[in-house]
């Protein structure tokens, strides 16, 4: 482009004139630069022009020659830059000259600047991840490659700004950095959704980022045990797509079995994820807001559950346009149980990842989960507990946390009794850490008791006292006292009470068979119930008589099985006895020594008769015990 | 009044000089008009006179004559007007003089244009309707023709301000409008209650107004029915005292039976009033604040509910200064089961309306009813079911709402298993919207399943989509079909695991009896609950049977009944039995051919036996059926 | 310290010249008294110099010999001091000086002189008693002699502000008197922690002014009765502690039992120690976050309810700062039966008072208890309600709130018919205030009713509507007359239906013994639950058969007793059972005519045959009456 300046100027001369974008700001112009300027006012001492909307100043009488005109245009060079910031200009000597666009310089501030840019006003480009409708401005929660601002933008009260952006656009934001209830947050200025290459580069640039935060922490394992390997591996995936669930902005729900292993897994996760959410997120509320840990007293996910953990997740996304959650099972979540929940989410974008040491029903989940890492996928069992998975876990998302979570394997395995070969060396890290075997076990049982009182609370300032997490060593070690000395004495309550009704028979297989009904004389409602009553009652005897022996503890519609030294193989038993009994509304599961079945009250004793012919038959395995524990 | 000027002035003239109010504002001063002012101050260039409290201007030394003194009066007419606001002006040339008093023009902005006001100084006036006391100011809520806005007087932190102001008195209010967490709030400069005249005068134009507004719109039915005729004239009262209570700033809470039924009549009008609301109130929060749906287990009002709706009305009243709320029983209510929690509630301010189509007890409930819509008051009966009801109402609300709601007849109607004539113009309505009659089937399944494990929640998101509103077809689709599967499947199991123990006898009207222990024989505390299991079992056996039959499903303390072909009439059974077996503690009711009774434990054998015999003797009628939902 | 002036002065003279500190004021500046000054700029007309941050002024050159360096110290004397503030020096004549240090008059200002002192700089010096750390400022609570004031320190948005300071430590704090969200709110400029011997000066100011506040008032009993003599000494230091943890900021939670005499216990103290807090505490909100009253069901502290106790305080702690609550227990918590939850609160910073009259173990509890009232530790009983003793205790707490609940004394001893000699003067007491005999009846059974069905909600509003505390008296005697007349017909309902299935026999000491299967022949999960119903029939049956009557009424795992005119002695009776049936996990407790027994299902018959075998062979003690009201 080629023409005339509109001012009077001296020998003609080819050049280049620089034109500023609109945006352009002071900081952008140089000096001995020629730049196209307009004028927009004239006085006394000289004119005043403007080079861009944010870019004026005086061009003093003095360097003047000829006649101007308001809007006329001309060319100018920078003269001094005073210290109130004021400009002063010069005519430029150039006549003919191309002209060249100045892109304005919106350099982008990442969102882990923005404090050291605090009352300035700056780009970010960035996913939006949540869209927040107040009573006032609507808040936008943008992630870049570095963490997650909210971005206010005001149009009316109540009223939706910018209402063609949704969720999961790619947009860049002019605004300015403020407190606001003194947390750092954007007020939006402009906001444009990037399109066609723009969008393209910037999602390329963003998913790249992204992946690679995302990426899981190389720790190496707390102990070498061949057997978790494989586990580790998929472990690292979900440790990835956890991190990048993070960085997303979507929140987090755990629900996990409430007992000592489901909390051995769970707290682990909750600190390594409430931490990296506080990394990433500039709003102190994150946190609280992205994840929850919900305990689950069932031993799968129920319907009344998952319902209302749908209608919140909703009700989440309608009220503050957050997206719907992550699902994380722990320890619960493998078995044909949870379909009915698991349908119920289906339908809703709540991606569901499941990991468990339970036995698995793989067909009837696979397709509703989007990962499911069990040791039975692995031919190994239950003796890798879900505690000993999600310590890895933890530390691959938070690996600062190692130190306080290392002794938790242990007390999950003696939560689960775990026979698992590695208990050895799980105890003996946990000793190094300070704690002894012993007193692990006191742990074990202070949680299994905390957690019966918790009900569906989480209680995580009392688990983690509990656990000797973030607390005084002498408080933790009171806690704990306190908490398995109650415990102990209810379980012998409950033994004193049970064991007169005990009744006694030997099977033909050389068993001894053990049955109390629970129901009629165990005290209920209290603890310990009647799964782990059951346990407790079959230790004594198998301590007491010897293998092998088999107990059941029977309530009006349920049993519990434990086995030591006989081949059970209950998930067969069941299959079989609902064949044999037809209209007795049989389900149950559970693993070669260790089961519940649940019945309709009526067929109670039709049910049990069943169950004992089989057991009669089934064939000595003094190498079996049945170690797990049994899930009320 | 006559008097002379206290200026010197030329000749004599008789004429008419006004006088301000002292909150006269300049705007209010007209030229070539004589107003009285008085002298404040006197300078070399002129002096300075006061017109009114706000309308102040300077005489300049060369229009004068004479000597003046501070605080004379004198006549001026306006002279001119600066562009920074100042007035000038001039001795007025009058000597003789009437005064004739300018009265402050204050009129009055309605709320309905807050927004175009917003800065600036207003006056409303309208009626008190709640009053907040905050840790800061005190809040009143000020209705007005138009719609309600919060109003925020600061006496002294947490100190009420206006203490004499009562919820219910009407007040002019002088204030700023302006941006208060950015919704639309009143800053009050000054409230006065009007009294006397000037009350009764307001209350009576905001009374027209309100009434005015109140009135529910014309709308046509969605189908023609002249059964619905009658009911439709008592609905619109409904919906006038509905918007009345909105127009009130009065809170609403509604209590629904938490069944197909019942969701398809409260949610319809959740939707109309909380768009009302919207539309009345300033507030953002109103909606939220103002409305409140909450389920019923029982098919009536249990005293645990009405007890936990006082404490929270009262609490919400001392807290947040609400009205206490208009109760809306919708599917529920018409019974003597409902008469001990209105009782509880009967001393408060709490107006009760029932819209219910089960069998109702009229004398019971009719004193503490403040409107009472019940199709068997009417000759009609429980095919008229409170969902068809209630969708007509929520359009006499909000008409614009009609499209979306106008499937949900036809949905109640299957829930409920109406057999009313007009089921097939419903269908036929549902179909033209584009649900098939299978497809609304399976809603009115999904629904009822989602209602079952939601419980006391009101999970909207969900049952709307379920429901089909406001909602991507697709999804709707996918989550009723989800839904749906779940529930046949959970009914498939229930029946499949109580058949073999259902009991067949023949009765000696030639009736076939069946009778299943719902308590022995089907799985309890899951879906479905044993009144639905008792009709889906007996719906097989009248397809596999032929009529008449009977079945009776039994529990611990109560039994539900169902017919076709024998004409039961159960609350006359229940009278009988009460009388006839006493001690045996016998509520319960239905109607013809659906009912259910309760009882102690101790006396269910003869209960049932003295039941069953009473049905030997009904007479065979094959026209009924047992269409109606039984009530868990 | 002597030495010779910076400037240039006249005849040598030896002085005291002083120095201000640093922080010193320019009210500080006395007239004609030297100081020394600092010069930090020279002008035309003469040179400026500081005296200390805050004091500063010009010496005018005609008042200037010699010449001036910046830096230079000089010493002046105060000139003048304008109208805008402003302060003129002039040099004194001194040359040799002792120069003596200006303390700065940090005088203190009491947190009850805050609104004086609105927009001003002030100093507070006191204990911190709460940090709550916010996603903006750090909000400091701080405790002086007269109240406890929030003081927000802001560091950076979400970090923690003097992370040094902890809760405990007597600091003073420099700062600003604002209105934050219109409560009064300090801003703190500067917070130091005082060490050493300041620290234990302020710390034994405190301390004195908080024990001489905390002292209780010294109120005359409502009735004159040497019973209550020995308790009322106790309850005054029970008042101490109480009036101390509020002025501490130490949160209250009150568990009481959740029937009449539990309420009519608890809701004073809810009145006395809210409208304390309110006066102590700045915040507005401090009642409703200080204080909080937890009804319980069982007549014992369920471990339930003390581990969700325990988690709430242990989050309030977490979120907001709070230090652990003071554990208030009324009507409940005297005995064995609560050690557990004690046990699991132990090793928290949670002391317990507990007032209650059941018959206590004081062994059990007395080392876990902080404070234990108990009309029994002083060879009293049950006649002594913890109503009667709570409301004197409210009375030396807030006096003001005599009036208002001196009739409650009388409606907690009808509500547990107290057969004390006492009772016919609180009754006089209350017709006195205007309530009748048969209306505090009324008022004791629709408190009753009420409890019920508010179950674990407070419900404030509607229990003091009942107790007629703040509220209309029609309004009272309606809502009480409503209440009472729905609780007597339930009743009567239990009644009707039970009496057909009493068993009577006559026992060999001549008493007559009724029982009652409450599971199979009264209505259960209503009103009124087995107790109630229990002492009912009772209650008729002394009636109409004369003594000596013992009424059993038993469930499937329990058993309530009532007898009158036969000696029980139920503990004794529990203790034999327990060795004499093994294996029938009974426990349970009462007094000598009054008491409640569990076992386990399977041995109920057994338990209840050696329970008769018992009652016939107890003594016949005609004076024996079993008033006291069998928890539920």
């Amino acid at each position: 482009m080629t023409r005339e300046t509109a001012g009077d100027a001296g020998e003609p001369r080819e050049s280049v004139v620089y034109e500023l974008d609109p945006e352009c700001t002071a900081e952008e112009v140089e000096p001995e630069t020629p730049y196209l300027a307009e004028i927009n006012g004239i006085v006394d001492y000289g004119i005043f022009v403007d080079l861009s909307e944010h870019v004026s100043g005086l061009i003093h009488e003095s360097v003047l020659e000829g006649t101007y005109r308001v809007d006329d245009e001309l060319v100018v060079e920078l003269e001094t830059v005073r210290d109130n910031g004021d400009l002063s200009f010069a005519p430029a000597d150039v006549d003919e000259y191309e002209l060249v666009a100045v892109e304005h310089d919106v350099s982008l501030t990442g969102t882990n600047r923005l404090d050291a840019n605090l009352g300035e006003q700056i780009h970010v480009e960035g996913e939006i991840v949540q869209i927040k409708q107040t009573g006032g401005p609507t808040i936008f929660h943008v992630a870049d490659e570095h963490g997650v601002v909210p971005a206010a933008a005001f149009e009316e009260a109540g009223v939706r700004a910018f209402p063609a952006v949704d969720v999961g656009d790619v947009a860049r934001i002019n605004a300015t950095v403020e407190r606001r209830n003194d947390a750092i947050q954007l007020e939006v200025d402009g906001l444009t959704v990037l399109d066609g290459e723009d969008a393209t580069d910037a999602r390329d640039r963003l998913q790249r980022a992204r992946d690679e935060r995302a990426a899981p922490h190389e720790v190496d394992p707390l102990i070498d045990w061949p057997a978790l390997e494989p586990l580790r591996e998929e472990l690292a995936e979900v440790a990835r797509t956890l991190r990048r669930t993070v960085l997303e902005g979507r929140p987090i729900r755990v629900r996990h079995h409430a007992d000592g292993d489901g909390m051995c897994a769970a707290v682990p996760l909750q600190l390594a994820l409430e931490r990296f959410i506080a990394d990433v997120h500039e709003s102190p509320e994150a946190p609280r807001h992205l994840f929850k840990r919900l305990p689950s007293k069932a031993p799968y996910y129920e319907l009344e559950d998952s319902t209302r953990d749908l209608t919140f997740a909703l009700e989440d996304r309608d009220k503050h346009g957050q997206q719907l959650p992550m699902l994380l099972m722990l320890d619960n979540g493998s078995t044909a149980e949870d379909v009915p929940s698991y349908e119920t989410l289906a339908h809703y974008d709540i991606p569901i990842l499941a990991i468990d040491h339970h036995h698995p029903d793989p067909d009837a989940v696979e397709d509703l989960l989007d990962a499911h890492v069990n040791p039975y996928l692995h031919d190994e069992d239950y003796r890798i507990t879900t505690g000993m998975l999600c310590v890895e876990l933890a530390r691959m998302i938070y690996p600062d946390l190692s130190d306080e979570i290392e002794h938790l394997p242990a007390v999950a395995g003696l939560a689960d009794r775990s026979k698992a070969d590695a208990m050895g060396e799980y105890i003996d890290l946990a000793v190094e850490a300070g704690y002894d075997e012993d007193h692990l076990r006191d742990v074990s049982e202070a949680l299994d008791y905390a957690a019966h009182w918790l009900r569906y609370s989480a209680g995580t300032p009392l688990i983690t006292d509990v656990l000797g997490i973030d607390t005084d060593p002498d408080h933790h070690q009171a806690v704990v006292s306190s908490l398995e000395s109650n415990a102990t004495e209810a379980i012998q309550t409950q033994l004193d009470d049970a064991t007169p009704h005990l009744e006694h028979e030997s099977l033909d297989n050389g068993a001894h068979l053990y049955r109390i009904d629970v129901e009629n004389y165990t005290h209920r409602f209290t603890y310990p119930a009647p799964g782990k009553t059951t346990g407790e009652i079959h230790d004594v005897q198998v301590e007491e008589t010897g293998d092998p022996v088999i107990t059941v503890g029977y309530g009006p519609d349920f049993a519990v099985l434990r086995s030591d030294g006989v081949r059970l193989d209950i998930p067969e038993m069941v299959a079989e006895l609902k064949a044999e009994v037809p209209g007795a509304g049989i389900s149950g599961g559970g693993h070669l020594v260790v089961g519940s079945i649940k019945f309709v009250r009526g067929k109670r004793e039709e049910v049990i008769d069943a169950l004992v012919e089989k057991m009669a038959d089934a064939p000595i395995d003094e190498a079996l015990s049945s170690a797990a524990p049994l899930d009320d």
